[in-house]
């Protein structure tokens, strides 16, 4: 039997090919028919041909769907549930997986903490932009949803960037009453910020430099814009907030853009890239004592660096000024299941609705270009569905 | 009045001079005769000329003795009292201090937050290495002893050491069963080790080059030696371990000796520094998902470091690395408030007796001369004492 | 000099008297002129007759004002400064203070831990239902506002009701996406539902008997209203929630009123009173492995108890369902400086707006019949603010 | 295929007799050949007829041996493995679980929260007092051991009493430095003060009427020991601790003995029980503030209470107290994944040596009168181990 799905075939390049579709392959397992898969963001480091991925994997590690066919040792699952994935894959009962570090299993993906669904190095598992998915692990990775098609963009969400920029905000130790600068407006800094908005942050600062993201950014979680392209973000923030703010968050990682190099134009340009710079920003603009969370991605390996240094993960920190300043920070990829059920609920009680980030939803064949639009960072493409 | 203390000159020289007695200056105050002052590793900062202090500070931040005089203001203090003090001065009324940052206060040294008696650039607070001390909120600061002088030598070491190794341990959030590195062998390093002793770690790897404070935390703390002169000390704790620790603490700060460099002879010697060599040794042999603990001290500005960006207190951190494994770290002194109590109780109830640190304890007058020999890292002059 | 203050004459019988002004008497106090000072429903205990207290106690534990006289040894007021004070009085350096627990000073109420302004049992504190009110450790005890009258009568209830009603979701380890049941929507417990409603709960139950404190706690919070006159309150939960909740709030205490009483009519009838009767109904509302907080009063001795052992504070729980469920409870009087920052910042931010509890706010004078009109429950007699 | 197991005859009678032998029902079970089996003081609470439990019940709830049958859906076990089991039996994916509460699985045991092997109303699991042993979810129930027979006896413990110890001090929130009170000599008091002894807690007193136990206490941990048959247990640790303690355990549960009843001889005698007594005892003996860690047992229902209040569980606590000082209490039955990894650990590296608790290791046909001895709370016989 085979299937519809996105295909990586190089740089620059996806395609919708026929595919195996997969099966049972161990009793704990479950495969799903998905019905909303979406295109991430770290899908682009692979699409760039910045990672070691080769031709012929299957994207799409945010995914949603129903059951279709149930391993004999699952026991919580049937045919006909809906359920969202987790992009973490997870085994349930590792030290890490059972002290809620699901991003760090160490059982899925021999030699490494950490698995995930159709991404280099992350383990042998598919990517869901594809018509169906197996699940390992179902029931431990399985997050239930009700019946029908009620928020189905909220809900798949849940897979990654509403929990991502939730723990953003998590391994700040964000604090309902507080004030924390959020570096990053793209679809994890948005819920970065949406996640401070809910929990009862007192001032959300947001730093990016597309005007229509930090509008949004502001309609919806009533955060004060800051473009850096305009002038030195830390000043911006002090000035508008009376000095430091009490927390940071880091929704941008390596690629991050340093104001001080000319923008040429609107367009994104790699040469502008300055890896450490929101970091060194984050330790100017929190107060002593603060906290940093550090979602945005960074990686130990990076070809594409603009020094040698940076080549492998080493960066120029101000660490003489965060020790001096007593300041914290937390990092690495979120543990989705922390996370997912709490969101999961404020939605369906109506106290949340993240759909407000999504931009498209089209059909799995429109993929190519849906990539390509993304990859452009055109305007108005900030997230986008699937629907095999 | 006058009365003596240790008197910085410049570069390489302090003498015992006579200077004016203090005096009661707010209504909070004390004023005590000193019993017990310190000298701290991080006096040789200055005393090497590696600070911008200027001659004619009196040294020491690490003071307990007998109260003297007391403000009218002062409620819970009277002549005749013994107390030990914490390094840091701290109002009690600032938001930091407020939340137990008391190593952070913002009122008590304007323009920065933190204050500390006998040190350049935390305040006008005079230093203890003298025959009186002025002690500002003295309600706050004061912690109470019982009377005598049992446990004397341990009682000195509340003011500084015992905590700051004990924060140590605490900003990694050691937890009894776990596994930490432990980088540094001296008075610090040593208080950690002893520190994750006391609250049930399950190994302790201490690393240093010194064999007597190797043999020493080892004898008392239970800890694995680790020296990183025989080989590198991230391959020998793996090795020791199967595996990476579950935590780590950098117990050494930004001058640190990098193992990779030859080592001439036994003496210290500057040109071997690497300011960024333990936080990346800590990333490499902490395990995913693990804490750092980081009470050494790293400087915004470092007139003697290596290289022009050291200098600046910027250094090149594996943060690829760090990021990857989803690491955390806190930092900064140490608040000695939020441990001093219970530090006290199990020096009284028998449980903690860390005045095994303890080398030498003199008259004041021989303060110059074991200067002297701390700077020179003489064998054997770990923690000196001094009695006024 | 002499000024105006509301005075306790004997049971049901306050009047507007002049007493002597206060004065400084401590270098860390000052005294304010007031400008706002509330009505708290346990001034009613005082004022039912039900406590020891004696006629001559000027009421008033909810207080704030302008710094008019300034001790010689505070540091961080001046006059004309706006502060708001929490009602317990706390020194800032007992062990109880530096953890935070100011709500059980052992230093300023000799033999007890826990002081007031106004209160009896709590220390020799003035009340502030008066002119003017002395403040003691002022530089520790007083929460700065932002000059002028904006938002005074959402700051004056920082002063209890509003962290009290956050403290009782503190206690119970509210986390956004739970759902929470909260018994009593009188002042505590419609500021318990507004904090759990800024927090992110997902779902909020609020327990009570009077349709008009329901509906304004409805419209102001997202609650789910539940009249426990219409039947069994744990019933009515589980089957709207579908099953048990995860967190429980008693923002009632033992002035309770069991639903299996008769109702003979709409008046506070203390016959129906059965102290344990929300505890109980909390162990079986909330799900195993939950917590309750528990803000609401319970008395260690109460003489119009409805039986001897409730008179000596010792009431009939369910503890063998407690523990079957592995439930666990926190309890006791707000240490109001733990939230009062976060929750002021949150007011001049705009993002909380406690004032739609405010019912009333009239002259001092007016103190005598407010205090008749609220002891009888009065309908939109909910909170009772006083301008001197 | 028949095996040996301890079955339940009636009340004061067990025989071992030849049961059929457990197979794989499910993919993710394992079967063990068991090695050491302990007797545990709840197994009493049946075997003295005070429960719901039936004929034919095998008892056995601290189980360990080496794996003998592995399911087809296992990953991380295989044949020969040696491996010890929480009493708990949990699935690892129910949203208690995912959240470390494993002794409140809502999966294992429908209808309740929580299951266990060989226990009435804790599923439908066999006891491990045989032969052999089925394990339901065996990838997330077993714990690892290192191969041979080392440490058998300690690690058996960590099947219950010593994580239940352990889990009191937890709820307890005991911190290092801490002075705290433990009701209760028997197994899991004494590993609850071994726990606190492992912490670094400053001063433990433990409470209990046989000589014997709170020798071994003391001995092994350096407890105050505190005898209530000679005076108020209460007194006497104020009297020794100079005021009261910060943290308290209560490990005796309903079958607490008043101190105010008459000892008529040293036997057991169930007429001196009076369920809320501990409880109350520990209200007294907290200071303000303090926490209370229940791991004692404590039941919705006993037949055999002395009142009728008490046989639905309902106790007489001393709540206006409690509020008073703002205690706290954590209670319910161990989770013993939190803790087994950790004192694992401890006792491979020699930081922990439980043993000491151990009074019989015996073959399983001694099994009838080792629990005629230990119900008769035989002086010496503490704890029995059994070996098939």
């Amino acid at each position: 039997m085979s299937m519809n799905a996105v295909v990586y075939q190089g740089p620059h390049d996806v395609a919708v090919e026929e595919v195996d579709e997969p099966e049972i392959e161990h009793p704990n397992d479950v495969v799903i028919d998905i019905t909303t898969t979406c295109i991430c963001g770290s899908d682009l480091h692979m699409y760039e041909g910045r990672t070691d991925a080769e031709p012929g994997i299957v994207f799409g590690h945010e995914n949603m769907g129903i059951v279709d066919e149930v391993g004999e040792g699952v026991s919580t699952l049937e045919e006909g549930d809906r359920i969202v994935l987790p992009f973490n894959v997870a085994c349930g009962f590792c030290q890490n997986c059972e002290s809620g570090y699901t991003g760090f299993c160490t059982n899925v993906n021999p030699g490494f903490a950490g698995g995930a669904y159709g991404y280099v190095a992350m383990g042998p598992y598919k990517g869901g932009q594809a018509e169906r998915l197996r699940v390992p692990y179902a029931d431990f990775n399985a997050l239930k949803l009700p019946e029908g098609d009620e928020h189905e963009d909220s809900f798949s969400l849940l897979a990654d960037i509403f929990p991502t920029g939730w723990h953003g905000t998590e391994l700040a130790n964000l604090q309902p009453g507080e004030s924390v600068a959020i570096f990053g407006a793209g679809p994890v800094g948005a819920m970065a910020a949406y996640s401070a908005h809910i929990k009862g942050a007192a001032e959300i600062y947001t730093v990016d430099r597309v005007p229509s993201r930090l509008d949004a950014v502001e309609e919806n979680c009533g955060a004060i814009p800051i473009n850096f392209e305009d002038s030195d973000p830390v000043e911006q923030i002090k000035n508008e907030h009376g000095g430091m703010v009490d927390k940071g968050v880091d929704a941008v990682g390596y690629q991050a853009i340093d104001p001080e190099t000319d923008p040429s134009d609107d367009a994104y340009d790699p040469a502008r890239e300055n890896p450490a710079v929101v970091l060194n920003q984050l330790i100017q603009v929190v107060r002593p004592t603060g906290e940093l969370g550090i979602p945005g991605l960074y990686v130990p390996s990076d070809p594409g660096a603009p020094d040698e240094m940076a080549a492998q993960g080493r960066l120029g920190i101000d660490f003489g000024k965060f020790f001096e300043k007593g300041l914290k920070c937390g990092t690495g990829q979120c543990n989705v299941k922390q996370y997912n059920r709490a969101l999961r609920d404020l939605i369906i009680e109506g106290r949340a609705d993240p759909s407000w980030i999504v931009s498209h939803r089209v059909g799995l064949d429109e993929a190519p270009e849906m990539y390509e639009a993304f990859d452009n960072r055109e305007e108005g493409v900030t997230k986008v569905l699937l629907e095999p």
